[in-house]
């Protein structure tokens, strides 16, 4: 029996309500997570820009989803075509610049744009017209990652089904996507077809999207889930607890080299060390072809505090110095494969990229 | 000038109060730091085996010097001599029992007990003879450790002096001693001597002794000292900003097989990669000769609280089950050198261990 198409999300991370003159987008405040389950409407592309950047949303795949509903909130103000167009050429600079790495992100506004531009420049059809255009662009590109998450697990779930123990880094599950997930997808499908297995949960210090997210979720659908931290990752692996490593990205060069949260490299390096499978999974929306390796991606350095204030008292002494790169990049040579809505890469490098990519 | 001398740790973390039958052991609380600067006084072995366990006082050579004076404790209540050897064998076992893996506490217990051991068994001298020898022992344990430290410091100076960045994992600092720390002793000198360096601190998961204790005894010494998650430190390392990576060690195997705080052995798999050297800074007393590798040491497990309530708040979601080993092993090939007060150990095998430590 395929069991796929029954297998849901464990929570609803974002939707539109209500129509495109007058609608607002709902997040789920993952800031609150595992405590509370609180949701924040936005209304305007200010109040997203501000939830994106605190992280209310976050993961790639899901903050290009919002991304794409802000171009509809970007949309609503304006009186006549002329000045729709100047907002939404504001608007998609602005989100855009709220955080550097992932290019969903970018991808998602620049995807809505181009949409409208295409349509101004067409047969008139007025200011309400191309909201409603806007938001069906926005709910297409929702109800494609909810796809793309679901075709990502139909290539990983073999794998997963090898593995009594997987061991994963930061969130890149249900609550980073519209779906599934992306590492996680293979997860829940396996899960759904029967097969039983213990996913290691890395914390991912600094902000623990690994236990606040990531277990939470896990356990939303029944599958064992065990949090270490960080630093337990490389002794788990020694043990031959784990049969898989499996993590998300924010961002693929076209050489393969892999952008994701900060640690993912240190794992990297770890699975190599004892010769565990290391997999990456993104929709072909995390790809940016436009950039030859890993050194072009922009890091995104944060503030101190999330290393310092994290757990609501401070760890470490009043005004000390932090370094607090919010990724890292994972060359593709430790990479045994990125797992894409489109396929396989495996080995992964330029040729083999462009070959499932384009 | 030799400077060293001159070298203090920037706070007393332990010492004998009083005399040897009524005296008490003062304790730097370490759980409190930095937040606050507070002494508790054990006045019996058992206060001290709760002290050990709790970490107020943690760091295998300070252990080792607390649990010598734990003897002088479980001495004060006999009213003979065949009492009062009853209490100590039993203080012995006891004390021991409070944490498995650092080597150094069995390693003073055994010393004190063998002193008052040889002495019962010479000529008569009572037991408030045998217990003003018990404290001469404690005292000279403790003498010894601030002499280790600083014999470790002057080996590992030079290696300092050429490096703009140092990075460390975990507390092998004076808090971790009665000294000026294993691992950061080479850095008070090099500092004292004027080189100008940055030390990254692996904030050190889940009980952040790098960010609460090493960043803050630095800082207390004016060095320059950067918080990093443990998940940042490839990155780190990627970037070339250290030059060498220097830990302690809990316990040493005779083949240089090192056990310390979880997380080393993922920062030595990342050294490596990197061609940056690794050193294990730890005193004679660290080593255990009797086992062969480090398949042999035991890793103490604890409660996953520490990973799931470290600092005030729930960080994971309630009922989620972890793995919480506090130690990890470092096999003998991934350490570039052993730095003891008695020399140093390179490259790390058996044959020159052997010829180093004895």
């Amino acid at each position: 029996m395929d069991t796929a198409h029954e297998v849901k999300a464990p929570v609803t991370v974002l939707e539109w309500v209500g129509g495109s003159a007058d609608g607002t987008l709902r997040l789920l405040d993952q800031t609150l997570l595992p405590e509370r389950t609180q949701y924040v409407d936005c209304r305007n592309v200010e109040t997203l820009w501000d939830a994106i950047r605190r992280l209310v949303v976050r993961g790639a795949p899901a903050i290009g989803v919002a991304a794409g509903y802000g171009m509809v909130l970007a949309g609503q103000q304006a009186a006549d075509l002329p000045a729709l167009m100047a907002d939404l050429d504001r608007a998609a600079s602005y989100l855009e610049s709220s955080r550097p790495t992932a290019v969903n992100l970018s991808w998602a506004v620049r995807r809505v744009l181009d949409k409208a531009r295409a349509a101004a420049a067409g047969p008139t059809q007025g200011v309400d017209g191309l909201r409603r255009l806007l938001l069906d662009e926005a709910h297409a590109i929702h109800a494609e990652d909810q796809a793309l998450c679901l075709a990502i697990g139909r290539y990983a779930e073999p794998l997963v089904r090898r593995c009594a123990g997987v061991l994963t880094h930061c969130n890149a599950g249900a609550l980073a996507t519209a779906g599934i997930g992306t590492a996680t997808a293979g997860l829940y499908l396996a899960h759904a077809a029967g097969h039983r297995f213990c996913v290691y949960c890395d914390e991912t210090r600094p902000l623990l999207q690994g236990s606040r997210l990531t277990a939470w979720e896990l356990m939303q659908a029944g599958i064992d889930a065990v949090v270490i931290t960080d630093s337990m990752a490389a002794h788990v692996l020694r043990q031959g607890r784990v049969q898989m490593v499996i993590t998300g990205a924010d961002r693929i060069a076209a050489n393969g080299d892999a952008a994701n949260k900060i640690g993912t490299y240190s794992l990297a390096l770890a699975a190599r060390a004892h010769n565990v499978p290391f997999y990456v999974a993104a929709p072909y929306s995390t790809f940016d072809l436009s950039i030859a390796d890993g050194s072009e991606i922009p890091i995104e350095e944060r503030g101190g505090e999330e290393i310092t204030h994290g757990f609501g008292r401070a760890t470490a002494p009043a005004g000390v110095k932090t370094y607090c790169p919010a990724f890292d990049v994972t060359p593709a040579n430790l990479i045994t494969a990125i797992i894409t809505d489109r396929g396989v890469i495996q080995p992964v490098g330029e040729r083999e990229v462009r070959g499932v990519i384009g």
